[in-house]
């Protein structure tokens, strides 16, 4: 239905944009009647100016040099490379520098680069550092710098074409982009038409070409796809990429990539074609998009760094600077404005405009992230991940992430039913992310590294369960792509936060349900912990490991261990390779817990084991020929020969250290009890106890539960009863 | 000379004491004029309020409970030794509410936790947990704390006595601080009487203690030793521990730990006695021993890790808040005010209040640190420790330090003739510090670790030559004790900045020198780098492993490297046996390249080979049962078989990442050559040539020079003439 309606928009719309093209002013996200507004503003309001200047410092510094633009040889991190790169930010800063200014020093440089760049582009053949199997470019080695290039270069082209020559102007637009749009459009036919971030930023770029050139043919080619039957195309990805909940399918750090093109080119639309009303469309989709990003992010305003993923990076990535500044423009919503306050600068745009006035008229530094659960699929039913949140006595907060999410295509990793622990600014329980050392030369290229796909991907780098020694879904994306965890339940209340999924097809025959539940006790509010219980199920006995990454250094356990004298590999294959086996112990019956010091504060993992229970250290850098991983510990508890086991794990932030101070408090852990005290068919139930707190019982439905079901359950001298999935009660 | 005048002096002195004893007012740091002063100004000033509202916290924080004085049983760490450390603190800030508010359930506190301690006192054995071959205390493990108790609970006594009844004062002065006293300095004749921290303590304790019960034995036998004689006590300890620079010779970590008795007894000896002259002494030396320390910082603030070292703590240490206001109202320097205002606190005594006012005066946060030459030993001819500095392209600075430095008594580490480097915020060539989890009782009760001794202490475990597996001096104290380092020379210009110094008794027949320069070439200023020239000379062959640890990700090498498939100990003694071999190569004759992330930098070592070097790559963590040292690399650098060999190496900072920008600057070495062009008995010449840039030669005389004889070298086609010990010129 909705397609109809674009359908006729479409087309109904693209008189006016062929008269406003006609008029020679900038069509695309940046103004003139905004560009004015700036200048006149920027010397009352600190946040523009402080753009400007950004902008500035950087478009004068390139009027020092000669344009430059080199015959396309090296790969990224080399020199043609960074050089293409830094030409469109160049030509980008000195475009916006003329609108704001006029200054022609500006426009000119741009005009005499893009003429270079339409005297050199005819001429090329694919890129001579081009990886099979993979999109190939012409100024880059893959294609996807191209569109990135082309992206940044229109809108430079957009600020200036008016004070180009006309015969100039002919020249760069047929030789340069027509080309351009034509290799990135036509020639890559099957990339533009890619449900995938490569697609995304495509159609953006030959979209807003379209709007510049007066193309009509070009944007409706990027908005519904080559043949324009809305099947592919921009339309298309916005349905299927994000979920309802605007959680994007490849994870956050490939989310805060993507995030640029799906909101600049949906800021040309709006401003060409305000008809088509894109920034409503799927409910709003794209302030979800937006909001779902921020939350998706760390106390240090990193992106969590599941799938691939580099972890340094924050919100303050330049393609949060425009997204959020157009999502606040689009919705007004002002919890965006924190962000853009603490970043410092806005986008030189129309929308970074009308946000550096909002961001003035108000106050507030601090973001507010919030407990959520965040739907994955295009329907919103392929599983999800949760946020589970609450705040702690250090004034900071417990954050942990649940992953349930499907496999995110081929960045995702095989962590299903994965958790990520943060307290504070701590990593407690951590990812690797991925091995790259992004446009590093030496390293690969700056590409993903060969253990990206043998360690990084694979389930044994994640906290999660691997039966087997072998990677969910055999480490195979098509494999993994058929099937997503399934959310069994979820409650969010103050002094809960539990959710329950399960994953039924990771093995052929094991069935792996986690039931995570942060929780403040009544006791000791300000001081909340995890209670984990992860069931594995099968038929057949297994080899079960269940992986916890911890960053620290270990300060004690309460069982008996042995250090290995000369270290080799965990295994053979599926990441093993790459563990070294540090330690290893068996602690019998009981409960087994481990204590590590991280970041000044002191943590602790208590587990129910038995006889056959072993528990190693493990460490990273085993058949890693070119020292390309980092060097991380992973404490490991597995459980051999059994068909069916419940991991129950509880982890806890209990102390710290002040070395100003040379103070220790709360080094050991406060855990005196865990149990499990009842398990059948239909229930489970764990009991805990905190040194001087009262005992607590936690009583799981196994499965499916009938939400107004009543439950009922016998513990020595004490009836439980419920309705729902779960309850949490003091013991008596 | 200046002895003979202080014992005139102190006995003079005593009349006045006694006098002001009897009036009852607060006679050591703190007197009822200061503290009415600060009640009536820190409500306009900022710093005073803060520092005031710190010690309300802690105060009132403490009346909410009972007074608890238990039965000592814990060593470090644990539940009786952390509360007996908690009461003096507790009673501290008490002490410091009742004298600044007038409030009197603050000194009811004080008094009745002085109660308790004096009937608990008196029937106390030496602690249960004490260490043979330790000095004991009676409430806590060892001697040492006992002291500091006595310390800070003297000086609460000091500021609350006039509030408590007669009876109850003759019961504390004499059950509690009489046996004290006589624990401290009698029963504990041999620790009181030592010139170490330990004793300063002591002496401190003990001094204000005579000052505060009108006792001039107590203060005689504290200032001139138990015997009275000057061999010993508080002046002999002025005279030992400090070089004429104002380095103490434990090195920084300790003399941030004693800096606070040294400075707060001074400030109590002047204020009783200030016809002694205290801050005078040795030609102001208590005000080189605060400037010298905190020059002793790295860009963090972070003392600098030399022998047993805590790695994280700052200048903003409790005991610098003390000692940097004394030095600031005794000698009146500006350039201490930065500190204390990035401390946001000052001291709740005389001097605090004063540095406030001053502070509030003035502006300015940051702390200039300056490239220094700092000799140790009582007579300054002890060696020292050379601290290089210049700015750099990012705004920071490269920072070297070079340590030439004495034994260093107990806590030295076997690493003549090491360095270490920093660049900005990064460590660049570490130090391990030293192996302790310090007050976490699980980690061998907090106190120093086996690994201490067995690594941490051990040459390899710094950035310097040892040879055949074996730490200089054997790792003996005693041997190491008898002889520094020489300095050859020094050289500190704009654009150099050139150290050399030789250590000849390390060994019984290798001759080590080391001459350390940091260079900024005129066509590159703001690149600082640093040319590293360790030689090693002996009549017979020998390994020379030269080590460099690393902190960070090997990025490439110029040379193959094999990977260990298993991990063994690179060797059996002296630290070795706690290196995993991970990696060896042989370059062959050339220069070998290595290159490091660090921190989002880049850093490379290029060196000096020959067919016989060979490489390697080792991090910490073997034969380590517990998991007690931290996990950290190497590079080592091994010539096996020669008598003489002169290791070349030029380590730079050359590039960075940018994660939110996705941008690599310059990741490989800027290093084109590295050569000794000359060397013969007189002479070494060494050129080295940047890209792009034009080469130069640095030439070095051998050994001793006469500063005045002029030297000539013909290298080519090029005649090298010169005045001093070395030349550094362009090449022709």
């Amino acid at each position: 239905m909705q397609f109809v309606n674009f359908t006729v928009a479409l087309f109904t719309a693209f008189t006016m944009q062929a008269r406003s093209a006609q008029q020679e002013l900038p069509v695309l996200i940046l103004s003139a009647d905004a560009a004015r507004d700036i200048k006149s503003e920027k010397s009352t309001d600190a946040l523009l100016e402080s753009s400007f200047q950004y902008s500035r410092r950087k478009a004068d510094e390139v009027l020092k040099h000669p344009v430059t633009v080199p015959l396309p040889e090296d790969a990224g991190g080399g020199y043609t490379h960074e050089k293409h790169k830094r030409n469109y930010a160049d030509m980008y800063h000195a475009a916006l520098l003329f609108s704001i200014t006029g200054d022609k020093a500006y426009s000119g440089f741009v005009g005499e680069m893009l003429l270079a760049y339409a005297r050199l582009y005819p001429k090329l053949p694919l890129h001579p550092m081009r990886k099979e199997n993979h999109p190939a470019g012409k100024l880059f080695w893959q294609g996807l710098n191209e569109a990135v290039w082309l992206f940044y270069s229109i809108q430079a082209y957009d600020l200036v074409k008016h004070e180009i020559r006309r015969k100039d102007r002919d020249r760069i637009e047929k030789e340069l982009f027509r080309n351009m749009v034509r290799f990135i459009s036509v020639d890559s036919y099957e990339t533009f038409n890619k449900i995938h971030n490569h697609g995304t930023w495509a159609v953006a770029a030959v979209g807003m070409a379209g709007y510049v050139l007066g193309d009509k043919d070009m944007v409706e080619r990027a908005v519904r796809g080559s043949e324009k039957d809305g099947k592919t195309g921009f339309l298309k990805q916005l349905d299927e990429l994000f979920s309802p909940d605007g959680y994007y399918s490849e994870g956050p750090y490939y989310q805060r990539y993507a995030i640029l093109p799906f909101m600049v080119f949906a800021e040309a639309i709006a401003q060409n074609q305000p008809e088509l009303g894109i920034f409503e469309y799927r409910d709003n989709l794209l302030h979800k998009a937006v909001t779902t990003l921020l939350q998706l992010t760390n106390q240090n305003n990193e992106f969590y760094p599941i799938n691939d993923a580099i972890k340094d990076k924050t919100y303050f990535s330049e393609e949060l600077i425009f997204a959020t500044n157009i999502a606040y423009e689009r919705y007004k919503d002002a919890d965006l404005l924190p962000v853009i306050r603490q970043t410092g600068r806005v986008s030189l745009t129309n929308a970074g405009l009308i946000t550096a006035r909002a961001v003035s008229r108000t106050e507030g530094e601090t973001y507010n992230r919030i407990p959520m659960l965040i739907k994955d699929g295009s329907r919103g039913d392929q599983g999800g991940v949760a946020l589970l949140r609450m705040p702690n006595a250090s004034g900071t907060r417990l954050d942990a992430l649940f992953k349930f999410a499907s496999q995110g295509m081929g960045h995702g990793h095989f962590d299903r039913l994965g958790i990520l622990l943060y307290d504070g600014d701590n990593e407690v329980l951590s990812d690797y992310g991925a091995a790259r050392f992004l446009n590093v030369e030496a390293k690969d290229g700056g590409r993903y590294l060969k253990e990206n796909k043998s360690y990084a991907k694979q389930s044994i780098a994640h906290n999660t369960l691997v039966a087997d020694e072998t990677s969910h879904y055999q480490g195979k994306v098509s494999e993994g792509s058929k099937n997503a965890p399934e959310l069994l339940f979820s409650d969010f209340r103050e002094d809960i936060l539990i959710v329950s999924a399960r994953e039924n097809n990771a093995y052929k025959d094991v069935n792996m349900t986690r039931t995570v539940a942060m929780i403040a006790m009544e006791e000791a509010p300000d001081y909340p912990f995890l209670l984990d219980i992860f069931e594995a199920d099968s038929d057949t006995p297994h080899q079960y490991d269940l992986n916890f990454r911890y960053p620290g250094q270990l300060m004690q356990t309460s069982f008996p261990y042995q250090r290995d004298q000369t270290l080799s590999a965990m295994g053979k294959n599926n990441g093993y390779q790459h563990l070294f086996k540090m330690a290893s112990g068996k602690p019998g019956k009981g409960q087994a817990t481990f204590t590590w010091l991280e970041g000044k504060k002191f943590y602790s993992i208590t587990t129910l084991t038995d006889e056959d229970t072993e528990l190693f250290f493990t460490q990273t850098g085993a058949h890693d020929p070119h020292f390309n991983l980092r060097t991380e510990k992973s404490y490991l508890i597995r459980q051999s020969g059994a068909k069916t086991h419940v991991f129950v794990s509880l982890i806890e932030p209990h102390g710290s250290f002040d070395p100003q101070l040379e103070t220790v408090q709360n080094p050991d852990s406060e855990v005196e009890e865990l149990r499990l005290v009842f398990e059948d068919e239909d229930y489970l139930v764990v009991s805990f106890r905190f040194r001087n707190r009262p005992a607590y019982l936690m009583a799981l439905c196994r499965g499916e539960t009938d939400e107004d079901g009543l439950h009922k359950l016998q513990i020595g001298e004490q009836t439980l009863s419920w309705k729902g999935a779960y309850l949490l009660t003091r013991k008596q």
